[in-house]
């Protein structure tokens, strides 16, 4: 693998790593305070059989639906501990959802996160669909070996200078 | 959606669902103490100039590569943080290795982890290697817009009564 | 027990329960950001004996009062790791005080926060004067069984638009 | 209040607080590695209109039961950071369950922890069923202002050189 | 020696402990949010073989002086739940570096830390400066015993109403 | 500063760092459980007014120096959340001790921990130390600016492979 240091030009784009190649967090110390919001998915792939069981499987106190969805609200929270350069920010808002889908034998995970802050919320949406992802994975994983999360991306962010985004414009 | 309680014999696969579809942690009181160890695996799909960035980026003191490790290695250390029904458990051992494969144009995450106690660390290497990758995510997210995190994986599983476990056998 | 889907008008009352029964933070990305207060109490009943051993037994480097004290302020910091649907936000102002009171055979617990922010922190205040109460316990336990801890209640509550709330009135 | 030193032999048996006043976890290096379990519970009044909305309101997806069940088990793990003093240890078991009283008026909450370690998970419990009963209320609030948690008490403890303690006996 | 309590006058300057000597949180609630920033260093002593061994021994995905510095970046965030009395806050810049100095025989810790709120980020400084430099000693402790942190100190702090601090001035 | 690879002998003597640069845990999957002890010390230089302060200042319910004690206990127990590469484990015993020195202008920190467990506690009694330490600075920083921590080393560590250190032997 060739790896010499980076023309000056390019290192710049890689906005956490400074001209040393140090990291740091992205200095937001001037920017303006905006409301923003950010939605993030993924999939676990599972068998019919084990689709079936998540479904059919839950009570009324707390299902593997259930659980997912809250470990994935609650790991939002905790982006900025898991994610080294990640700024520790408010969230004001903050939904998981888990949907069944029986024809595409998925279950999808969407995580919707808003603040209102110097910076964005997109890691904040994308690690709650990866822990509620792997949260699925978890609770699913005696009557299932092998299962796989897949398609971790964003879906859309609105707030700040760079604008609206949505995935395939 | 069909949601009425599946029958007694199903439910009782999923393990962390109780009889009243109350979570509980699986109870491994009297489980004997065994070494256990998993790895697992992620990619995130980048284009190659992208690759190059991140590559050629790196300076000595700490590039995108080496803090996506370094976050993954932490994040396996709060597994049972986030995933509500794991057990909290020592750890022996744990590595994250994340290498560029330019031909395929991806960035492949491996984390291994291993602990001798009375579960298995599977979620460990699985929130190593996510954590990981989102670091990646994160910290290239100024440079790419729309990268995904595909295939999420459980590679391989020894120690525990279950056996030794290989994806694809 | 009954558990058929509540009508629509009633369950719109549940704040943190979504149309689908889903758990959501309650969305506060429009609520404008004020100071806000909240006042929570607790008690925690023991013997006379345990009263006067918590009492004299504390020397000025730190005795069960201090301790149970200062947990409870850093409990309060954790707020919204522990409750989930509780937003995260800065704590402006936190002290809490234990008293006892040998007339009634107690230890009294009043936790005070505050905040400027989009939502409350009447849950800090409550967590807070819990955590102390519960570190009470921690630290007695070994001089007496079966201490009960009771009465964890607001006592106050100022800003926001649900306006001055008080106990009692 | 009177707050000279107590009698040493009084002082001894606050074993949390060592001969100057300092305060020390209990030195369990010496002691043997043996099976604890640990149940307590807690009771949350609310109206029969509050008690009608939490049984009825939860949906499939996750529920105030379900919730306050999950958060329970959660901080049960992080006892350790909250008790200033309690030791960190692993649990192998760990079950909280809500259930409401229309008769009395009620939610009882009940939480059973289990290690296998050389001290006791008395306070894991405690923590499980005081944090269920904060997140209940959490969740209630917007429906019903005053209401009060009750009666946070150990129900029973087995294990450990103290024996079998049931509360009331 | 002696603990009699101290004068009034005396005790109000340390603003930390309140008047019946109870810790509380210094009440921000009234002062404006501005921008501040810090800056705290911290020196390890180390021989010229193991500052050898630390200068030449790192790759490109992570050295001894990444991962401290990733470590440093890190702690800086969880300040507020490390030092009892300090206020979660936001960060809106953070960056640590280690520089090793042959003629000195030391490796330099700087931190910088930045927020816009209504307190200043000092401890987060020196947080960082502290944990960086503990991270040190671990990853070379096998390498060389004995070796001291020393001289941790803020160095620099702007914003805030106790306006420009810089150390020796 | 010349970054050459060092020569694979000497590299194998950073344990942390694997054969390609990349940081990992030590593996002591197969290291026995023995019982394991460290003490480690740090300093606080300050003036005798800040320490007639500081001595005098403190009530019953909690002074600098209980803070400060508590302080450093708690952060003992989240070690390996902050030191990256450290291991997590169970504590069997910790205290910290800070203690006055008029003589010497000084506060002196010492703090002890135990374990047993495949791995020592040498970095949770530096870590319980440092954060002692800098509790400190936190409480006095608004009597007295300039302060500077000075000395964390470690004094003694018993049990493990490398048999009994003590500083200065």
């Amino acid at each position: 693998m060739d790896r010499k240091p980076a023309p000056r030009a390019e290192r710049r784009r890689l906005t956490h790593v400074d001209r040393s190649g140090r990291p740091r967090m992205v200095d937001v110390s001037d920017k303006p305070v905006t409301a923003r919001r950010a939605v993030a998915e993924a999939t676990v792939a599972v068998s019919q059989e084990t689709l079936s069981l998540v479904i059919d499987g839950g009570g009324p106190k707390g299902d593997v639906l259930g659980v997912a969805e809250l470990a994935g609200v609650m790991a939002a929270k905790r982006t900025s501990e898991l994610i080294p350069l990640c700024h520790p920010l408010p969230l004001t808002d903050l939904v998981v959802a888990v949907t069944p889908d029986r024809a595409a034998g998925l279950l999808r995970v969407r995580a919707e996160a808003a603040t209102t802050a110097q910076t964005g919320v997109e890691m904040e949406a994308l690690t709650a669909a990866s822990v509620a992802a792997l949260t699925i994975y978890d609770m699913i994983k005696a009557a299932e070996r092998g299962v796989c999360i897949e398609g971790i991306h964003l879906v859309e962010k609105t707030g700040g200078k760079s604008g609206h985004y949505r995935a395939g414009d």
